[in-house]
C-alpha cells in the first residue's frame, strides 16, 4: 500500500496542519524535514546518528548521484538503498531532474527526455521518464518523484510554459509505468510535482492538473531557486488552495528555517534542503538565538555551549570556541559537529512548530520567533 | 598524586604484563592503544565516539599543534584541554619535538632549545625544555612528555650520541621545573622519553640514565622511524630489560597490528600512533582477516560487513561495498567509518591482548594471529 496520511490538527489562524504519514519504514509526524544524503549518505554523518541522535524518521536521496555512483546495478544488488546504506527509516529520492538540469552537461531536451554528460567522468546518459521510474523502482525509496523539468530563474512566461506542459506530458508517462509494489518487499509511492515557475496562471494550471491524478501526496518544485520570498509565498500559498487538503504537501528544497516555518503557515508539510548540512559545513550555524558564523575571531574564547536551547548530542556539548578552533584548524571532526547541530536545530524546529500546531498558538509563536531566527549574532 | 600503576598478571613466556594505570581521569587497563588527538580532536570522530562506541580511557593530544592552534591561552582560559574539547577520559600530551623536528622548519637547535617556524604561517617560535613544561602545564594533560630530540633515521653513532647527551641535559631541565600539581584541580604526571637511535650501547646508557630518574613512568622514543622491524624489537627488548619493571613503559608511535603484539611480547604497556586513523582515512583497513585496501574495485558488490569479529559501532553495521562507495564519491562520511573501525580494531586488539595475558596463553595467540592480520585481503 502506498504511505498514508492524516492530520491530527489543523491550525485555526493559519492554513498549518499538524498530520502525520505512515510508510513502511515508520511513521513520520509533520511538519517535518528530511536531512539531504546525496549519494546515500547524509554528508559527514553516520546513518545511527541521524536515527539515534537526530531521530530522523525520514531522509532523502539523490537519484542523479546514485545512479551515477554506485549505480542502479549495484543498489539493486544490495536489496535496495534501504539496505545498502543500512537505514531502516524512510526514504524518499529525488527524480535526478533537478541535478541534471544544474550539475550535468546538458547535451540535448528532447520530448522523450534528456540526453546529459555525468559531472563526473563526462560519460554520457539519458533520462526520460519511464527510465526515471525504472531507476527509483531499483533505488526502492519509500516515496519516489515524477520526472520533472525544473524551471530556473528567472524565465519567461513562454519558456515556463512550455516546460510545465512537457513536466505534466513526462509526469502522465510516469503515472502510467509507476508500480506500486516495490521489488523488496514494501510499496512505493510517487509524488508528482506542480511547476510554473513565478507566473499564477501557470501555477494554478499545474497545481489543478496534478491535483486530478489523486496521488497519495504532492510536491511543489521550482521554488526557492532564486525568486524573492514574497513570491515563494505567494505561489506556494496558491498551490496549496488548490491541492486537496488530505494529503502530504511537499515544498522541494526549501530552505532557511523563516521559509520552513512561514511554509508550514501556507500548508506545507514536507521540507527538504541542503542548507543546514551545506552551510553547516560552511561554518553557518543556524541556533534559537540567531545565525552564527562560527569562523569569527569573536568566538575563540566565548565557552558558552553552541546553542543552549537546541537538544541533540552536540548543541550544549560544545563550546562555540572548540567548535571555531576546529574550523581554523580544518579539522573534519567541526564539519561532523555543525552537521549535527544545524539538523537538530532543524528537526527541532520543525517538532516545536508541530507542538504550537497542537497547542493553537502556532502563529503567535512563529511572528514572534522569526526575527531572532534571522538576527545575525 | 602523579598516577599510579600496578601489574595484575605478568605473562610466563614472554615480557608481556597486564597492567592498570590510575590516573585522575580514570583508569587505564593495559596493555593500551591512545587515539592520537593530534589539534584536540580525533580527526573526524566526536569525544563521545571515543567514550561510548570506543570505550578508549585515554586519548593523545600534540603539543605542538595545541600550542599553534588555538594556542596555551586559550586552552588556559577555557580550564584545560579536557574542558576545553569536553573530553572525560585521560590525556596524554607528547613534547612537541617530533612535530618540531619532522613539520617545522627549524630554525636553530641550541643548548636551550630549539627555534623554528610554523608549518602554518611561518611564524617564528622558541621550544626549550622550561617552554616546553610550561605550555604542558597550561595544555593539562594527565601525563606528560619530555622535551627530547628525535633522531631521524638512518643516523650517525656520533650525532645519535650527542642528540642523546642534549636530551638527557633537557631532561634535567624538565624535572627540574616540573610540577607535579597541576593548575585545574588534578596532577600531572612526567615520563622521560629513552632516545639512543638504533645503537645498543646508547640505548642502554639511556635507558639507565632514565630509569635512574625514578619517574612514575616511562617513554621509548625514536622508534618506528623508518628502520628495520627488527632492530626496532631489539631495541625495544634491550630497553625493557633496563627499565624497572614496576612502571608502564610507553612506546611512542608504534604501529602495526603486529608491531604492538610483538612489543607488547617485549613489556611495553601503552601504545600511540597515527596508522589507524591515518591510514584508515586513505581507505586502508586493519581486520582480524587481514588488510583491506576499500578502494579497490573487488569490493564493489561485497555486500558482507566490514569485519565481522570487531566488534563496535560500524565494523558490523555497514558493508564493504557501502564503504568502498563513499570512499570513491568522496563521502565525509567514509572516513569516519574506517576511522571508527580501526580505532575499534587497535582497542580490541590490545584488550584481546590483555586477556590472552591474563588467560596465560598470550605467546601462542600471538603467533597464531599475526599471519593472518599481516595478509591482504
Ligand atoms: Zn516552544
Ligand atoms: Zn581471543
Amino acid at each position: 500500500m502506498a504511505i498514508g496520511f492524516h492530520i491530527v490538527q489543523e491550525d485555526v489562524h493559519t492554513r498549518a496542519r499538524a498530520g502525520c504519514i505512515t510508510t513502511d519504514h515508520g511513521m513520520i509526524e509533520t511538519p517535518i524535514f528530511m536531512p539531504v544524503g546525496t549519494a546515500g549518505a547524509v554528508k559527514t554523518l553516520l546513518q545511527q546518528q541521524l536515527d539515534q541522535d537526530l531521530q530522523a524518521p525520514i531522509i532523502l536521496g539523490n537519484t542523479y548521484h546514485l545512479y551515477l555512483r554506485p549505480g542502479t546495478d549495484v543498489l539493486q544488488q544490495a536489496g535496495g538503498l534501504h539496505r545498502f546504506m543500512h537505514w531502516n527509516g524512510a526514504l524518499l529520492t529525488d527524480s535526478g531532474g533537478y541535478q541534471v538540469f544544474s550539475l550535468a552537461k546538458i547535451r540535448k531536451i528532447t520530448e522523450e527526455g534528456v540526453w546529459f554528460q555525468s559531472h563526473i567522468d563526462g560519460s554520457k546518459h539519458f533520462f526520460s521518464p519511464q527510465r526515471v521510474m525504472e531507476i527509483q523502482r531499483r533505488i526502492g525509496a519509500d516515496i519516489v518523484m515524477a520526472f520533472d523539468e525544473c524551471t530556473p530563474y528567472p524565465c519567461t512566461h513562454a519558456y515556463a510554459r512550455a516546460s510545465l506542459q512537457l513536466t505534466h506530458r513526462w509526469l502522465d508517462v510516469c503515472l502510467a509505468c509507476f508500480q506500486e509494489q516495490g521489488l523488496y518487499g514494501y510499496s512505493q509511492t510517487l509524488f508528482p510535482i506542480v511547476q510554473g515557475s513565478v507566473y499564477a496562471d501557470l501555477r494554478r494550471a499545474s497545481a489543478e492538473y496534478i491535483a486530478a491524478k489523486e496521488t497519495a501526496g504532492y510536491a511543489i518544485g521550482g521554488l526557492s531557486v532564486g525568486e524573492p520570498e514574497q513570491m515563494m509565498y505567494e505561489m506556494t500559498a496558491l498551490v496549496n488552495e488548490i491541492l486537496p487538503t488530505g494529503k502530504p504537501r511537499y515544498l522541494m528544497g526549501v530552505g532557511t528555517p523563516w521559509n520552513i516555518l512561514e511554509s508550514i503557515a501556507l500548508g506545507v508539510d514536507m521540507f527538504d534542503c541542503v542548507m543546514p548540512t551545506r552551510n553547516g559545513r560552511n561554518g553557518m550555524l543556524f541556533t534559537w538565538q540567531g545565525i552564527i558564523n562560527i569562523r569569527n575571531k569573536k568566538w575563540a574564547t566565548d565557552f558558552s555551549v553552541i546553542d543552549e536551547y537546541t537538544t541533540g548530542p552536540v548543541s550544549t556539548y560544545y563550546s562555540k570556541a572548540y567548535l571555531r578552533h576546529l574550523f581554523v584548524s580544518n579539522e573534519i571532526s567541526g564539519l561532523q559537529i555543525a552537521t549535527l547541530h544545524n539538523l537538530s536545530f532543524y528537526l527541532q524546529l520543525v517538532r516545536e512548530a508541530r507542538k504550537h500546531i497542537l497547542q493553537g498558538d502556532f502563529l503567535s509563536w512563529k511572528n514572534e520567533i522569526i526575527p531572532r531566527l534571522k538576527s545575525r549574532l
